[in-house]
């Protein structure tokens, strides 16, 4: 069986990493199967999704890494070619991949105590982010 | 239900990053089902697969990102040992992933407008690369 | 159809790389189907699964980038609030991401001849990981 669950967040631009455990909870716990896999994918070139320990601390430590392998203020081919800011976004974006895919075990999510789903924005801009949960099982 | 399409590309070398979206396309167009999971993965350890936005700027820019992360001409234990000179490719590849898992709805492939499916050649001479689509659902 | 296998490994801390193939293979054989989906993931939020050629040279040469990238001695925040000493691990597991989805194939996980998959262990103390293998087919 599939299931689809759609949601939309608005994010506030670069090293913006949001928490979509909960969501995706919800999204687990309302289908109609209890095993199998849930994929996680945010639709565009310019964002990613990840699991970390959703802390303050890990969190900032995950940007300023992003920052350091692509800086923002550094020279791109895709600024050059259209007017652009975002070569850093696209770069990152690609670096990580726009999905995960975790099972589901009993009709829950297999996570870590201190492991959270995240979407990490890596535009220079705040974006509407379509995330989509697709569950198949049985 | 699942649908097997398997196809071969020739890529020229490191550096060389192959949209591949147009063949996910027809494979999830022709599949027996509209809803689930594809799964696209590239046979070996010196390739990788990732979405961007596939123009010349964006790949140059993720290609540079590369370069700086696992320069070609570094040295490499991997060298040392069995007389090679791709290093670089394995762990590029180590770190990019062989797989990714999109979300199939209504018969389509879920990609923003701008993002695409790709190839991302790491080895340092040309190869075949057998790449699967491996379509899940009902 | 979905089948479940889990299984525990112990590892040394940082910088231990573990092909756990083998188990994988068996998994998939004993799976009640031939096609479809191989979800492997590792529990927890300082490791993560990947593929790579799993020969002592490339998988040094893997360890070095990752510690060239998030040096283990380097400041992080996730140490100022917690006391802890792992940051290192938390952003390299969270670039290298804690699952891959891989074609099974006429009951077969679909990998090259060189193409191992492993967990790298990010933390920087011995863990006892649980890996999960969750197989979607018919």
């Amino acid at each position: 069986m599939v299931n689809t669950v759609r949601f939309t967040i608005t994010t506030t631009g670069q090293g913006d990493v949001r928490d979509i455990t909960q969501e995706i909870t919800t999204a687990v716990a309302s289908a109609s199967f209890g095993d199998g896999l849930a994929t996680v994918a945010v639709v565009g070139s310019t964002a990613a999704i990840t699991t970390i320990e959703f802390e303050p601390g890990a969190v900032a430590d995950f940007d300023r890494l992003l920052e350091q392998l692509a800086p923002r203020a550094s020279q791109y081919a895709h600024h050059e070619r259209w007017g652009d800011d975002n070569g850093s976004s696209h770069v990152r974006a690609a670096l990580l991949g726009s999905a995960i895919t975790l099972p589901v075990s009993a009709a829950q999510i297999v996570l870590g105590t201190w492991q959270q789903v995240v979407v990490v924005e890596c535009d220079t801009r705040s974006r509407d982010r379509e995330i989509i949960v697709q569950l198949v099982g049985e």
